[in-house]
């Protein structure tokens, strides 16, 4: 088998076979393809393709590529929920207490965050102590004890994503869906879990900017995890003004805590619902959504979800203290108020600025160099539909950089779109995509 | 500028300006752009094309990442004739010291065979003594005096196109006609010659393999030549058989001194007819083409044109007495006839598989490495619309290799189609394209 003549049939439009792209894959992943050939047949993707056949077998191959975990040791069913990155997006903290307070297992790998979107694990870590640094017996242990466990990425799980990710990411051929599903989906098969819920993000702050779009990378995913054997959902939701009000490290624990209390905003706590009863049915404990969801909420008034998140806290070595008194967290020594220039209502909130306005502030990472500012972040006092008077706080910035307050305000006064009349709001969850089919119904609105 | 934004322009079918194909072409020749960049940047033009002015600055900027010739030395008109490359085609040893013995300077650098089709500079080798090392003053002065030199490629011409053809070879990427194009005039333009006539073969030995793409890539050179104010005519030619008899080294030496005396086949003999008349056309020695004709078979008759052949290979140190005396040429060890299974009339010559035949024989290359065996070819007894009998010869191959008889005349026997009834034959010349447009007039029949 040569590369050449598997790139020269997809650059003509061909079907490859599942030989040609374990080929091409591993031979990548193990240095044997260079990057300058698997690059042109990267790009002849891009242009051509891969059909829903194509998309399992490049996914099975990256999975192949490294190690899988096995996840026997742990019981019950095990359910995984990932996100396609957002700004905001604190809802891990908050659906892995909540499920698992259910009963179901949520072992779980996260990541940092990079540009404009945070990582779970540089949020959990604002609480001091906390780490994902643990053998595997351990996070086994947990996951059986708790019902959830946070670990880092291992170096040997998928390797020939990270490899094909580098590449796309400098050869312009990050933007295929069968590929980011691929990228997706090869992380969440090798991490073993037996169920998995998605949540494709849509908007100004997400991968996809269409609907159209987002569906479709959703049901690309969902016919991986059903070629691979996964029961997989996919939920469609807005990602067109940052989710919640609090964008940052600390800032966003203390949100997730007063959403696991029952005391989070609407659309954080709207989404968490969404998602969690997707968990719950996946799981195959409950039948009907309604009854998914009254679960859900029975297990926020009654305390069991935040008493599930501070027992997860502690067993990874997290001070419990913040946990019981967010002003112990670590606190900004500068904030600011961004203020309203003009009164009307806010029609659009630029997610993506949001993002990189928290990175200015020291929240984020430009580069995987980069020390974050467990501190900085926003607080959004306005959020789209809200009406605003002129001089009125629109948000809230924190910082220990006080220089960087005003590049940052700045940043934010742009991403506020105010107009006089009320905007028409996007729904909130636009619909959800598994083995049965598209579902457009459970629209929620915001 | 950033080589990201220019791969993501091309792959969403965006005209790239010169500066942007100046900072890719020449970041990637001195090697500051990496080659899997530049592998997208391939692909991405291999699916969305290049337009004219593109094309034109994609060639200048590859002439510009080396050294240009200087022919200011040399008086009087310089013309290049240049072949896209086909299966017995030795008229540059036939033209060179024709249109010189006009009276026009062809100062010509030639390149080795590799694969199916042979080199000018291998040919002349099998004069004994011939060589191409020479001081670019000797070059100069073996113009003036004779009107004709061939020297071999230097290596800081065209650097770029080296490095890039040897990427696009091992990505997909050559069958794309701005890329074709642009690789070619970037040698004949940094070559020097004032004025070029290019050969564009069509067939199964060519690397067009349709009327079509052919008068499509000879208008792209033709667009680039003018681009940088070289008069340029692209002469469309066919190479659905091989051009005359001779298949080889020294067996085509003895065609081509055959041609010069007046007794040559007459498709070669045709087709240097109207390439040399091309030749003095583009130099502005004649204006209408049956002058220019009468002028070149006058030269051939009054035995002017061997006599300049002759001039030229004692210029280059070749022995005389093996062109006065063609059995004084390397002589094969062992020949063998490629017998007819059939009676009725050749239909076909596959020309590549002829070619692939005599390198089998020891004629040719299969890698850079590969040493040639001078004496070794294929002489075609029957061609394209001849009659043939059963038992008949159809060609005759020369080798000192001995196992290799037999492997060659099965290639050979399978390049044949012999059926009953006579062929349709195509036209041996299909039209010219030239700054006034296409001309399909010139149609010759074989």
């Amino acid at each position: 088998m040569r590369i050449t003549d598997i790139i020269l049939k997809k650059r003509n439009g061909l079907k490859l076979s599942k030989e040609e792209i374990d080929f091409a894959v591993l031979g990548f992943a193990t240095g044997k393809i260079p990057d300058y050939q698997f690059a042109a047949l990267l790009m002849s993707i891009y242009f051509k393709g891969l059909d829903r056949d194509e998309t399992v077998e490049l996914t099975k191959a990256m999975v192949n590529s490294g190690d899988v975990i096995d996840l026997s040791a742990i019981k019950g069913v095990k359910v995984d929920k990932h996100s396609t990155g957002g700004v905001g997006d604190k809802t891990t903290l908050i659906l892995g207490p909540l499920v698992a307070a259910a009963g179901i297992k949520v072992p779980k790998l996260s990541g940092r965050g990079l540009g404009h979107t945070g990582g779970t694990i540089d949020k959990l870590e604002a609480i001091s102590g906390f780490s994902v640094d643990m053998s595997q017996e351990q996070f086994f242990k947990n996951v059986n004890e708790i019902g959830l466990a946070i670990g880092g990425q291992t170096k040997e799980l998928v390797p020939a994503d990270k490899k094909i990710y580098a590449l796309r990411d400098v050869t312009c051929t990050v933007d295929n869906i069968s590929l980011i599903a691929g990228s997706v989906m090869s992380k969440k098969i090798a991490s073993g879990a037996d169920k998995i819920v998605l949540d494709v993000k849509v908007g100004d702050g997400a991968f996809m900017s269409t609907t159209e779009d987002a569906f479709q990378l959703g049901k690309v995913m969902v016919d991986i995890g059903e070629g691979v054997g996964r029961e997989t959902v996919a939920v469609i939701t807005d990602m067109n003004q940052p989710l919640g009000h609090a964008v940052g490290n600390a800032i966003e624990v203390v949100e997730a805590i007063a959403t696991l209390k029952g005391n989070g905003p609407k659309d954080l706590h709207d989404l968490c619902m969404e998602l969690g009863s997707q968990m719950l049915l996946v799981s195959g404990l409950y039948s009907a959504k309604s009854e998914a969801q009254a679960c859900l909420e029975k297990l926020i008034k009654s305390g069991a979800a935040f008493a599930k998140f501070r027992a997860f806290i502690q067993a990874q070595g997290g001070n419990v203290e913040q946990v019981d008194d967010i002003f112990k967290l670590p606190q900004p020594e500068f904030s600011s108020e961004v203020v309203s220039p003009a009164e009307g209502y806010v029609h659009k909130i630029g997610a993506r600025n949001i993002g990189l306005a928290s990175v200015v502030l020291g929240a984020g990472r430009e580069t995987k160099e980069s020390k974050i500012d467990l501190s900085a972040g926003i607080y959004l006092n306005k959020k789209v539909g809200d009406s605003v008077k002129k001089g009125e706080s629109l948000a809230r910035v924190f910082t220990n950089n006080k220089e960087k307050t005003g590049p940052a305000k700045e940043m934010i006064l742009t991403s506020y779109v105010i107009l006089p009349g009320k905007p028409l709001l996007n729904p909130l969850v636009y619909g959800t995509v598994s083995a049965k089919g598209i579902n457009k119904e459970v629209l929620l609105k915001c």
